[in-house]
């Protein structure tokens, strides 16, 4: 057993990065493979990890008001034909269910892909006055979407994910929470996840399917390919005006309300996962891994050792979330194990360190080892989750800054896309025909149009004329 | 508006329960009906109730060591096939998927009813030691089956719950597990949702597809009706033989586990509003109500009273979930209002009250009013909070216990069923005959075998056979 498990090697990032983050996946045991194609087992460590985002998330969404609803995972084929835009979006890729029991459905009903067609039939139900005005939803389920490819947390034919889903009575009120709420993303990717992201506004083609704009979190993963990390639409009254919502206004006129729908997914996952790990495997920032500190007792035969590891661990306890492991497999292997999964902070604790009064504390991140004075277990333990915290989010964001070139041509654009990964910064005239030839030439999509602009360039880089805007650019998941 | 809000009027109890229920199901703000046949939308209000739920069981069930998962939402034909039973009995209610996007599936998947056979797909991959046992798992999901009539909460196409899922080396402690689970959801349910329960083990015939024994917790609504309220299966080796799940046990030989699983659902909403609930609306118990105190200021345009009302609400929030209500409409709209939605104590504050350093404090449970000075609420709101929690126990008690009758023999059992709504306690021999008989004759099923047996007579209130056991029977929702 302890053999087997020691052979627990993953593939180098360097080496093919694609096979090393599902090692990674597997190996410190997130997901599992199911029969059913293109669905993952989130397996107990990958959920404790989900649990996590879910708690700070919810915080954060019902800080502002906000309320979680549950819509049923079925929409009728004519519910979702309703809004022109956002059928032809999402029907290419929906699971549809034809039977119930032996009898086949009058009307098939696809598995959810999004709820917006669900939301919208519901508030054409309890929205008719300005007084019944905003409605601040968030769901927590499981939404379908039949890809083609997939990948662990980064595409899967289901995956979990949270919706929130507003309307409001003007659309500055609906652009304000749009904002509000990629805010609010961003801020929990800094400083929870410690994925520096790039906010910003989708191109036209680049926009959610009936959506009148969409703005947009961007991560960039080790191996230089960009990471959609969440997304916040704003509607206008395009869907209250296709679902027929109307509501009674302060003048007493009838009138159209505003919407917004903003997601994040278990993709954030495979964000963490392909920002700070390494080729020992997973590195967890400590804000939502399910174990902060591990302890791990040496030399654990010799008498009063596993006692002292287990009152430092009942005391860190009360500090972090913690764990002992006191099994027979040896410390070696221990240290390998947690590694893989990622745990911030070991603590190892042996005779002589007993003597000394002392243990020695190991970063996940750096491998740096401090000698912590037992006495001061309570205070020095959080402050170095503090520090691993601070240096994963300093790490990435170095990475990501060396890793951000600027093109102003064509030619310069070809050539960073070709030999460079990672960002490509570029101005950009406006024309979806120089975006889609910038995919066909380079191989890079338009990931945001940033809120931070720097004007790099006066000409487009595609077509030479006038440009508009500076843009991300890059190759993405 | 507000008169409109004030014809917020419900069917009585007495005129027509079934009416009743889905009338506070509505008014109270807990669902509304969905485009989709047979599924609902669980408001925010009624989410918020589901939350609490959820919270105090995740709590029990992670005390005891259980980890939350996510397995897939579908299960491919072949894999639901596997165990017998299990497919005979789930198979005639299912949702099939045929289609993805345009594409027909080479095989059918169906919307998972229950996750037994995705559970035993993962066991297989992940048991192969001892030392992998146990494994026990919980996840929280929404399920698939395509029930004919559908009820609010009671009954519907989709429905949430959890599911446990576990796995143990030895008959012995499946079986503990199975029992300990079950006393959770006794617990819970007395202590949380003031619903008294009994404990018991289903008859064969009323057992789940695929299990060796059933128990089940069932409560007695206020019409009489029993609802089974949470299920705890043992499945002995059965699904890990159809699945081919093998271990090596600790004497080195290949051996088949054993497995349990366990699950509550929404129906628990459904449960609390038919055990607590009166002609006023719904009354819920304070340990999961989202708003346990509102406070109401009487006469608020008179200088000083919103700011008192104000302060108030501040020092109770700090010991309860609090709300105040400041919107323009009448306390005696609001009175209705919050009583509608069952929370448990209302202060009211007016001038006088202010002038005399108290307020007036209502129980939604009995309409109690106490006068509290304003230098107690710290201490006065947890403790009627407490109160009105044990008074529902005490209440659904005393009511059970009057609608508890015996019964002798089936002339007895066919008068008590036709004229008294309520559990009937009779001798059975055992046989699956005279339960048939009994449901086409008196039109009861058999709830359980209770746990604490009693000797009310020697003879099956049925055949006259010499008895096995007591049980309940009555008739259900």
């Amino acid at each position: 057993m302890a053999k087997e498990k020691l052979v627990k090697e993953i593939t180098s990032m360097e080496e093919d990065f694609a096979k090393w983050y599902t090692d990674v996946c597997i190996k410190a045991e997130l997901i599992d493979y199911s029969s059913v194609k293109g669905c993952m087992i989130i397996r107990p460590y990958g959920y404790a990890i989900w649990e996590n985002i879910q708690k700070i998330m919810d915080d954060r969404f019902k800080e502002k008001g906000h309320e979680n609803v549950y819509m049923p995972m079925f929409i009728p084929e004519s519910l979702l034909q309703k809004e022109k835009d956002h059928v032809e979006g999402f029907a290419p890729e929906v699971a549809w269910v034809t039977h119930g029991g032996s009898e086949k459905l009058e009307e098939r009903l696809c598995v959810r892909p999004t709820s917006e067609t669900l939301f919208c039939d519901h508030f054409k139900n309890i929205v008719h006055s300005y007084r019944d005005l905003p409605k601040l939803y968030n769901q927590w389920c499981s939404v379908v979407r039949w890809e083609k490819t997939t990948r662990p947390f980064l595409r899967s034919r289901e995956f979990l994910w949270q919706e929130g889903h507003t309307i409001h009575a003007t659309a500055e009120e609906a652009k304000a929470e749009t904002i509000q709420m990629l805010n609010i993303y961003a801020d929990v990717a800094e400083k929870c996840f410690a994925i520096p992201v790039v906010k910003g506004i989708k191109t036209e083609k680049e926009r959610f399917a009936g959506a009148e704009a969409t703005y947009t979190i961007e991560a960039l993963m080790h191996d230089g390919k960009a990471l959609q990390s969440g997304t916040s639409h704003y509607f206008g009254d395009g869907f209250s005006r296709a679902f027929d919502v109307v509501f009674t206004d302060r003048d007493n006129k009838p009138s159209h309300p505003f919407q917004t729908s903003w997601g994040t997914t278990t993709r954030l996952i495979g964000a963490i996962i392909m920002t700070h790990g390494d080729d020992s495997g997973l590195v967890l920032p400590p804000a939502i891994a399910p174990i902060q500190t591990v302890v791990i007792p040496i030399a654990s035969h010799k008498p009063g050792v596993t006692e002292k590891a287990t009152e430092v661990y009942e005391r860190i306890a009360k500090v972090c979330r913690a764990k002992i492991d006191v099994s027979e497999q040896s410390p070696g292997w221990k240290f390998a194990e947690y590694e893989m999964k990622g745990v911030p902070l070991r603590i190892e604790l042996g005779p002589r360190d007993i003597e000394n009064n002392c243990c020695v504390v190991v970063r996940r991140d750096n491998m740096e080892k401090t000698v912590v004075s037992l006495d001061e277990l309570e205070t020095k333990i959080p402050e170095l989750l503090t520090a691993v915290q601070n240096g994963l989010y300093e790490k990435a964001l170095e990475r990501r800054s060396v890793m951000t070139y600027d093109a102003h041509n064509l030619e310069e654009m070809k050539e960073i896309a070709d030999n460079k990964p990672g960002f490509i910064r570029a101005m950009w005239c406006g024309d979806r025909e120089c975006e889609d030839k910038l995919k066909e030439v380079a191989g890079v999509t338009s990931r945001c149009i940033p809120f931070e602009q720097e004007t790099i360039g006066e000409t487009c880089v595609c077509c030479g004329k006038k440009a508009k805007d500076m843009l991300y650019w890059g190759k993405a998941y």
